[in-house]
């Protein structure tokens, strides 16, 4: 596999499918482990960091399921390219700022990806739609049995996992669940439950990870500490609180059908409209937009269009993936002109 | 003719057609006309109001072209038919305030109105599509000569018609133009231009007359005295003021293709599809969409519908045609509600 090849493919985490992908985009699991004897990245100096690379690669590639995986070297991967991978999920923003020694690897399936030498030597990443933390527990938990059959993974007895930051340390363990909330932002309740859900020892990010904002009423929930808890007790925990939120966004979502039916098919439809009718249009937009869509959709006021087709839209509009698509660099105003275009022939508007 | 039978009627104002109609809206000439020996209407007793209201009544009804017309008193419309009237430009705001004593003809055409007993005895109106204040004025004058054969209007030679406000004294004569003007809105050109207009003594109204704000780009233009001056230096000077103001909007839509098509394209298809996708939509929100929506029609972005229809729209829309239509009183959420309905049907949207 390629990296271009990605473009014309659905990440397994967008297909919509999965339990409860009403309201949940996503399940993502990450573990963090680093090498034993070696530095941490960001105290290795260059001839480490290679020697890292070099054993890390050979251990992921010698594991059968991953053995035609796409193995970048950041180096070779131009800014676009990089730009891609975050719009993706694949990578952090973090990866992509400083390349030397790093590298990331995908499964042709786009569910699991690694960093090489990011913040630890390793950050494994397993993403599936919908709201499965399980399945994605067991993809991961595998695959570091599997590693650990070729490198030495820094563990202390006491502590556990060895991590740059001492956040991570003990399982380094991280369960992040994507949910759409459009329900419990129109009736103003999101704000009481983010800071319940802040008192509780959770994080609360915005589409794009950690430093942005909320777009398009998504959030992102993940346990914020993992030392000192096991590997249980932070999923039972985290599934726990998910529960709660996909619980109040569907009553929510009750509400309003039952209470404001007329403005929530405004909403969409106006939504639906500009999607189909606009010349010039900035991502910031298009995901908003799209969030009522996907609303509608869900609600079953929008027949046509299925949740697939909403969340590939979310993923084709933004700017990197729309560069990809017309082969070329663009400005921010070409992009603007080509998102719209791009979207009105999917939505078969003018 | 009834009052009822106006709503299924486009009155000629609305028509698009007659000189400069992708900037003119319409042109309208009005006379004010006061009956000798009797006073203004503020100061004027029943019984003297009575008796005009009677001897201008059998005037006008003597007139071939107007034997036919729709004779209204006000006192017997309720307030939507009122409201009706006012939203069709064929009575002032000021006339369905106090209704005691006032009366309303309309010609079958809607070309002609005569309001009786607004601020003076008569006030007679033509109004047309297009730039056309030279055959208003031809029918004007052909009236006034036609009711001057059997009423005795106040007249003294040294100094014209006399009326209530000596603003209108003179000539009583006011020419109006009704502009829509989006490409000097749009590259803030107009306020210049307003200034400008302000300094040459005429004045600039919104779509509703006298203290109502410009919405939907739409300026009403008209002199502001008519004392001292004749009815020739009056229309020669409108005209030539209008006329540059065309020029004006004519060079702003030339340079907005120019410069700016794809701004423009996106402002007039959005505006074009949150028309035909809204569930809920006000007024005056309707009013500024189809704005754009003209200004597309005019320069050819929106070719399949055209000015009356659009025309038609901007009147159907307004509160009072709407409960019309319905056949009966709406609140100010219904009407949202309903009006969008009329125009997703209009526009053949969802």
């Amino acid at each position: 596999m390629s990296l271009n090849d990605l473009i014309n493919h659905t990440s397994e985490w967008l297909k919509g499918s999965g339990p409860n992908s009403h309201i949940v985009m996503s399940s993502r699991v990450r573990l963090a482990r680093n090498l034993e004897g070696i530095p941490f990245p960001n105290r290795a100096n260059k001839k480490e960091s290679q020697n890292v690379l070099k054993s890390v690669k050979e251990a992921i590639l010698s594991i059968d399921s991953l053995k035609d995986a796409l193995f970048l070297e950041l180096e070779q991967v131009d800014s676009v390219d990089k730009q891609f991978l975050i719009e993706r999920h694949l990578m952090s923003h973090e990866h992509a700022l400083k390349p030397n020694n790093k590298a990331l690897v995908v499964s042709n399936d786009e569910v699991v990806s690694i960093m090489i030498n990011e913040e630890d030597h390793l950050r494994i990443q397993v993403m599936r739609s919908g709201f499965d933390l399980d399945e994605s527990w067991r993809i991961i938990d595998n695959l570091d049995d599997e590693l650990a059959k070729s490198l030495n993974f820094a563990f202390l007895s006491e502590w556990g996992y060895l991590t740059a930051c001492p956040t991570n340390t003990g399982t380094a363990l991280r369960g992040s669940v994507m949910l759409h909330l459009p329900a419990l932002v129109m009736t103003k309740q999101i704000n009481k439950i983010l800071a319940a859900i802040a008192k509780l020892s959770f994080t609360t990010r915005g589409l794009y990870g950690e430093g942005t904002q909320a777009s398009g009423n998504f959030f992102q929930i993940s346990n914020q500490v993992s030392l000192g808890h096991s590997e249980t007790e932070i999923f039972e925990n985290l599934k726990g609180l998910i529960r709660q939120v996909i619980e109040q966004e569907e009553q929510a979502r009750q509400a309003l059908i039952l209470q404001s039916r007329e403005i929530v098919e405004d909403r969409v439809w106006r939504a639906y409209g500009t999607l189909r009718s606009s010349y010039i249009i900035s991502s910031e937009e298009t995901t908003e937009l799209l969030s009522m869509v996907r609303l509608g959709s869900d609600l079953g006021i929008v027949k046509d269009i299925d949740r697939t087709f909403i969340n590939e839209l979310f993923i084709i509009t933004q700017p990197a993936h729309l560069q990809k698509r017309e082969g070329n660099k663009l400005s921010s105003s070409e992009r603007d002109y080509k998102r719209a275009s791009l979207i009105r022939s999917k939505l078969g508007g003018k």
